[in-house]
């Protein structure tokens, strides 16, 4: 495969609809369980969903994996983040090591997490690791583009391969991740772009950079929506122009999760922009994904304000890596099981 | 141990505050962990607090037990709810044969359920079910007191003894549940007593009742709180008064938890009616409480803003039986194995 928007535009032809008939028919069970009807909420609200994405009454989400996508970005060297762009690597590292939030969270729950090199900057080779680097970080977008939109494309394509893959080894559930020093400033970026909002409304103190610093970031990613602004011309050439490899590679994870009928569960205000993007290239995507949390990162109250959904999570999480992923899949699973375990009124011998 | 006013008040005495020291020594190793500082927002909060309840910086949580208490109410033959009496009963067979909500979600969290009849009005006797029936349902709190003091006392003994078997059995995490046919109408009672609310505003609509019967409900509980008015006279005999058996029983439950310093996860509405009271007696006990979620019950927010907490849910939930414990409690065993089990800085080679 070339990585050329054609063929990009044949696998955004493959996203069909949830299948309503299925859910209406999960709807029927979910009524008919020992329990005031509606009465478990935003449990049964999941059940339903995961019905219509695997066209089954009995879905299975308990073979669960995460993706933790690696990345750096050129835009750090203007001091947009408290860590230095090295603690990329070091991540990377401690991913495979499983001393992690992500690694804690994700046994907690039961799920495997995979990590992928998509674009981190220094040379990082290791046992377990998915090295699938396109490019050495993103260039800085406050000067120019941070990816052509080829690369882009490849990073795309390296977050559909490695979902192929993980639905391939038999995954049911998958859930996003990203790790890269300064990230929530090409997201804020994304964000701002995408969903025409204020970039100080949507930009917040990532990792906890103080007043000066985030004046500092909010002026970077206006400078960089304006060198870019002739360049940015629908989702794809954004992403490009201000995202990342991890954020398109997220991006490419979640449309090939809607093309393969899994559900994926989005983690936190980057993945949310890697989300975003595959929304806005077809929104019959948003129907495939579960948003996990609202983030305690400033911005993304607006995104969901902006995109009509609400995250299953508010625990007030800015970490990412897929933390918030790991938790929500505990939640998901826990609506799934609601559907398959649960005895009818007829069964346990309950008055209806 | 006889049921006496005297010998609450001694429990009460052995209640201690969270261990503070503990508590800063927790904060310091999750400080020193492999992410932003207070990056993990509400699950470091949680690790902290079972820190300084359990008095060590290596908590364990990770034998669980959820305690269901069912009771009957009197109030019912005003017909304030949409489910006949009966329904307590035979769910109370449906939670022993695990096909009920809770079952599902404290077996996918690794919870064990354990049943207790505090005061079904109907004779039920089935193997595993916990029998410590103090009276065959409350009294109709419309005409009357619902029990006598001396009978909340034992209800709250109940409570207090089946926690304290589940303590004694290792379990080192509890969690409120309920079952009793029109028990939001008690609940909802004493809410309005306790928290001296508007009755309209605290009341909802239970497992679902239409406009004219909410309307009744509020009436009923309007003139219960007339008809008791001489005796609602501190928490206790306005538990009396107004509660349920169930509702006692899950006071005492809570406040063994506090006296035994186990961290003890409160369900849902009704739950925290039982709660509440047991705050009252003893301010000290909130901090040995983890509030489930927000219930889709109307009143249930009015609540939290009158007590200053928030839940750590908020899935749209309103079933009670301690299915929102069951979640809650998966969250928070996510928070303590983040200050056991994260790599540091240091083991994991990352600059801070």
């Amino acid at each position: 495969m070339t990585y050329s928007k054609e063929n990009l535009d044949s696998l955004l032809a493959e996203i069909k609809p949830l299948d309503h008939e299925i859910m209406e028919q999960a709807q029927a069970r979910l009524d008919n369980l020992t329990k005031p009807q509606g009465s478990l909420g935003r449990l049964e609200t999941i059940a339903r969903q995961v019905c219509g994405i695997q066209q089954t009454i009995t879905p299975k989400v308990d073979s669960k994996v995460i993706l933790t996508f690696a990345g750096d970005h050129g835009v750090a060297e203007e001091g947009v983040s408290r860590f230095p762009q090295e603690v990329t690597q070091q991540m990377v590292h401690n991913f495979l090591g499983g001393g992690a939030g992500v690694n804690v969270l994700a046994r907690h729950v039961g799920a495997e997490v995979r990590v992928v090199d998509v674009g981190v900057a220094a040379p990082v080779s290791a046992d377990g690791l998915i090295s699938r680097n396109v490019k050495a970080g993103t260039d800085n977008f406050a000067a120019g583009p941070a990816m052509s939109v080829s690369e882009a494309l490849q990073a795309i394509e390296v977050g559909m391969m490695t979902a192929g893959q993980a639905i391939a080894d038999g995954a049911t559930l998958l859930g996003t991740g990203e790790m890269g020093i300064a990230n929530t400033t090409p997201s804020a970026a994304l964000f701002a772009a995408l969903l025409e909002v204020d970039v100080e409304e949507i930009t917040g103190r990532g990792t906890g950079i103080d007043d000066d610093t985030l004046a500092h970031k909010i002026s970077v990613i206006k400078q960089g929506l304006q060198v870019n602004k002739s360049r940015i011309n629908g989702p794809l050439e954004t992403l490009a122009c201000l995202g990342g490899l991890e954020i398109a590679a997220i991006c490419g994870m979640v449309l090939e999760c809607a093309r393969s009928r899994v559900p994926v569960v989005v983690d936190g205000f980057i993945s949310s922009a890697g989300a975003l993007v595959a929304i806005q290239l077809s929104p019959e995507v948003a129907d495939y994904c579960f948003f996990s949390h609202m983030s305690a990162e400033q911005g993304h109250r607006l995104f969901f304000e902006k995109i009509g959904h609400r995250p299953l999570l508010d625990l007030d999480l800015r970490l990412g890596e897929g933390t918030g992923a790991a938790l929500a899949m505990g939640i998901i699973e826990g609506g799934v099981k609601i559907i398959n375990e649960m005895a009818t009124f007829a069964e346990a011998g309950v008055t209806n």
